[in-house]
C-alpha cells in the first residue's frame, strides 16, 4: 500500500519530467496551511525541481486571523502587523508565485487542473497541476434566518472582513452592536466592541457562553462578561435581521424580543470550506471537511489538503473532528509540505487545545470536557480545584479554577479546563502534553514541574488538581 | 523481597500492638517533607491507630523558605504570610503533636529511639518510635574561610534566618551588602537588598551567575543583574571575612581584592542535612544525602527519609542527585506518609526543574544542560531560538530565548532552558512533562499546545525550539 502510493507520488513528478518541464504544485489558499506547505516543499525542492504557485482569493497571505479582534479593538494599530509574510517575500526569497484576488472555483481531478477566477479582471482560466494542495480554510457559519446577508452584518474570518468592520465603525459611528454566538470569536469581538465604546449584546442559542468548556466554567465567563457591561442573552435564538430604509441592519429579532442595533457580528463559529474538494469528488466527512490520511493526502493521490478545510483525528475521543485553529493549520501545512517536497511526515492528530483571554479572564481547555467524555464512551471522574496563580502571599496572585476529567478505574487523563486570572491559563499546555502521552492523573501528580513564588504555589494548581483527581479515582474503586 | 519488607513494616505496628499501646511515628523536621508525610499518614490512620509527634528545632512549621527573599525585600509584609500551617492547626485538626524548638540530636536505630534537646529548657530526653521519618532539610553551604561565622554573616534557609537579616537591616541600617554565590537564592537576595536601598556586590566563584543554566543563558542573567545596578564579580573566590572592633563584618576579602560591606548573605547553595542519619548508621550518598528506595525507606526498615536531606533519582541522567526544592520535598513527604500510613506509593524521581524571576528576567530549566548531558554520557544536539512571549503584534510581547538539548541520533529530549520576559519561563513545565515521558523533539513539535495572541505566537516558542532541534537532529544524521 505504502509502496504503491509512493509510486503514484513519484508518478506525478515523473509525468511532468517526461513532458520535459518542471513539475508544478498548485496551492489553493494563501494562509497558514497553504503557505506553510509551500515553504516546506520549497525547502526540499528548488525552483528547477518544483514550480509552486498559490492562489489566494483575498488580499493578503499568511496573516493572523486570531489577531483580528485586537485590531478592531484598537489594541493593534495596523492591519500589516497581523501579516507574517507578504506575497513579494514568498516570490523573492522562495520563488513561490502567489496570486492574490484569484479564487479557485473548480478542480478537475481527471485533467489535473483547476479553474481560477481572477476577481479583479473578472476572468476565468484553467491552470494545470501535477500536485495540488487544498487549504481553503473555514467559512463562518451564517445562521439561516431572513436578512442575514443584509448590510451591516459581518463575519470576522479574514483580514478583509476585519477591514469591513473597521470601515463600518468609522463611516457609520454605530452605538449598539449585537454579536451572534458566544464562542471564542464572539466574546473577543464583544470585548473589542466594548472597547470601541459601543453598547454590546451577545445572543447565544445555548445555555452558556463558550460551549467548548463545561457549564461550571462557562458560568465564570458569563459573570466576567456581565462585569464588563456586556448584555448576555443565553438560551436565545436569532430569528431574523431587520434593516432600515437604507438597507442597513437596524435590529436583530430573537425569540425573546427585538434588539435594536447598528451593527451585527457573527461569532457563530466556522465550518470547513470543503465544498471545492467535495464538488470535485474528494471524500469529505460529516462536518464537510476533507478527509485525509496522516500524511495529509486526500482520496485522490495527487491532491493533499491541510488546515481548517479538513477533518482530523482527535487523539482522546479517537473520532474525526473539524477544528479551525491556526496552530493545527500550521502543523498540518508543514506535514503536507514535507510530503509534497518528497519527504516523509505524518500529522499525529489533535487534542482540541485552546486558550483565550476575555473580559479579564484567561480560559484554557484541552482534551474532552465532562459531557464530551461521556459522549465518547468514557465514564469520567471530575475534579474541580480552586487555587492561586502565584504563591498566595506573592503580589498579584489571582484565583485559578482547574477542572480535571479522568477515566474511572484507570485514572487516565481525558481532559482539563482552566479559568483564571492572568498567568493562569497557559498551564493548559502541561495538561495537553500529559494527554498527548496518555498519562494517568497519578503519573501527572508527581511530575517535576517548576515552582517559585512569582509563578505558582509550591504544588502547582495543575498538580493539585491531578492529586485530588487521583484521590477520587482511588476512592471510586473501593 | 517486597513481601519480607511488608512484614517488617507491619512488625513495627505489631510490636506496638503487642505492648498494648498505639504505635508511634516520630517525625524529625516540621517543614514541607515532614509535615506532608505526617498529614498523609494521618489521613490513613486515626489517632487510635497511630500517634504522630513531630520535632522541629525552629519556631515555625510548614513555611515557604522560597518566599524569604520577598519577605526581606518588603514585597511580602509579614512572616506569617509565609507560613502555610501552624502547629496548633496540626494539633487541633489532625492530632499531630508538633514540638517547636526541639532538636533531635541523635537516633538510636537499635533501641528505636531519638534523643531530643528542648532548646528553650536546655534539656535532653529520649523519645521512642515505632516508625521514624527524617526530614531534616538542608544546611547552607558555608565557605570554609576565616571569619565565616562572624556576626553579620547570614544564611537564608529558615524563617529564623530571614528574621535575623531583617533585624540587621533595621538595627544597623547597612549601606552595602555582599552576597556570596550567584545561585537562585544569591540573586534573589541581591535583588531584595537592592530593593532595600543597599549597594550590592555579588561574588561568584564560577564564570557565570546561576550555574544551573548554560553559559549562554547565564550571560543574559549577568546583563540583567548589571542593569539593575548589582556589582557582579565572577571568577572570584572569597578568602575571608573581616570584622570590625565590635565583631561585626566590615569587609569580604577575595582573590580580586577587598569589598567593604556591612552585611554578608550566603547564597552558596545548600547541602543535604543527612548527618543525623549518617551518624546513626543509615546509608548516605556522596552528597551526604540519605539514600532511600522509591517508597522513601532508608537502609533501616523502620526509618523513612524525605525532602532536602535525601538523595533522589534523576530521570534523565539516571544518577542520584541532591536537589533542595520544596516541590520535591512535598511530593516525597506525600509518598513517605502514604507508606507510613499503611498505603503504597513510590516517588518516581526528578528532572531538576526550576524557575525563578530575577532582575526582571524569568529563568527556567529542566533536565540536563549541555555540559551535564555530556557528563551523563549523551552526545547532545543543541538548539537556541529567540521568539516572543506573545504574538509579536500583541501589546506586552517580550523576548524569550529557548534552548533545547536533544540526543543525537534519536532526537530524544534531554533538557531545556528558558530565559525571557514576563510570561516566558513557566513554559518550562511543558518541557518537563515532555521529558517525563521521554519524548523526542519530533514528537514534541507536533503537540497540540494552546495559542491565542495574548499568550504566544502561533508556533509557541517551545514548539519552534523543538522543530528546529529536530531539523538539526535530522541534518546530523545525513
Amino acid at each position: 500500500m505504502v509502496q504503491s502510493d509512493e509510486v503514484e507520488f513519484d508518478a506525478a513528478r515523473a509525468d511532468a519530467a517526461r513532458g520535459d518541464r518542471v513539475p508544478r504544485l498548485v496551492v489553493i489558499g494563501g494562509d497558514a496551511a497553504g503557505m506553510s506547505a509551500a515553504s516546506q516543499a520549497r525547502r526540499r525542492l528548488g525552483p528547477d525541481e518544483l514550480e509552486i504557485v498559490a492562489f489566494e482569493r483575498g488580499t493578503a497571505t499568511s496573516y493572523s486571523a486570531c489577531g483580528i479582534p485586537y485590531w478592531i479593538s484598537g489594541m493593534v494599530d495596523e492591519r500589516d502587523e497581523l501579516i507574517a509574510r507578504h506575497p513579494q517575500e514568498f516570490r523573492d526569497r522562495q520563488s513561490i508565485d502567489v496570486q492574490l484576488r484569484h479564487e479557485v472555483v473548480a478542480i478537475d481531478l481527471g485533467a489535473r487542473s483547476v479553474t481560477v477566477r481572477d476577481l479583479d479582471a473578472d476572468e476565468e482560466r484553467d491552470e494545470p497541476y501535477d500536485q495540488l494542495l487544498i487549504a481553503t480554510g473555514a467559512t463562518p457559519a451564517r445562521p439561516d434566518v431572513p436578512g442575514i446577508d443584509a448590510q451591516g452584518v459581518f463575519g470576522v474570518q479574514t483580514l478583509d472582513d476585519g477591514q469591513r468592520v473597521l470601515d463600518a465603525l468609522t463611516d457609520r459611528s454605530p452605538r449598539t452592536a449585537v454579536v451572534v454566538g458566544a464562542g471564542y470569536i464572539g466574546i473577543e469581538m464583544a470585548e473589542a466592541m466594548i472597547e470601541r465604546g459601543l453598547d454590546v449584546h451577545v445572543v447565544e442559542f445555548g445555555p452558556q457562553p463558550m460551549r467548548t468548556v463545561d457549564a461550571d466554567m462557562g458560568e465564570q465567563i458569563a459573570e466576567a462578561m456581565s462585569g464588563m457591561g456586556i448584555h448576555l442573552h443565553l438560551d436565545t435564538a436569532v430569528q431574523g435581521i431587520e434593516t432600515g430604509a437604507d438597507g442597513w441592519v437596524r435590529a436583530v429579532t430573537t425569540d425573546a424580543g427585538e434588539l435594536a442595533c447598528d451593527l451585527v457580528v457573527l461569532g457563530t463559529g466556522a465550518r470547513p470550506a470543503g465544498g471545492l474538494g467535495r464538488d470535485a469528488g474528494l471524500q469529505v466527512g460529516s462536518s464537510g471537511g476533507i478527509v485525509t490520511d496522516p500524511r495529509q493526502r486526500t482520496s485522490d493521490p495527487y491532491v493533499f489538503a491541510a488546515g481548517d478545510c479538513t477533518e482530523t483525528f482527535h487523539r482522546v475521543s479517537r473520532r474525526s473532528v473539524a477544528i479551525a485553529l491556526g496552530t493545527i493549520a500550521n502543523k498540518q501545512g508543514r506535514v503536507a509540505g514535507i510530503n509534497l517536497g518528497g519527504g516523509y511526515a505524518t500529522f499525529p492528530g489533535v487534542l482540541g487545545t485552546a486558550v483565550t483571554k476575555v473580559c479579564g479572564l484567561e480560559i484554557g481547555r484541552t482534551g474532552l470536557g465532562e459531557i464530551e467524555a461521556r459522549e465518547a464512551g468514557f465514564e469520567p471522574i471530575v475534579e474541580v480545584v480552586r487555587s492561586t496563580t502565584r504563591a498566595h502571599y506573592y503580589p498579584g496572585a489571582g484565583w485559578i479554577t482547574v477542572k480535571v476529567i479522568a477515566e474511572r478505574g484507570t485514572g487516565r487523563l481525558l481532559g482539563a479546563q482552566i479559568v483564571g486570572a492572568e498567568g493562569g491559563a497557559k498551564r493548559i499546555d502541561v495538561f495537553a502534553t500529559a494527554l498527548w502521552n496518555q498519562m494517568t492523573v497519578e503519573d501527572l501528580l508527581n511530575v517535576d514541574l517548576s515552582y517559585a513564588p512569582p509563578f505558582s504555589p509550591v504544588w502547582d494548581p495543575v498538580l493539585i488538581a491531578a492529586r485530588k483527581s487521583w484521590q477520587q479515582v482511588e476512592a471510586e474503586r473501593c
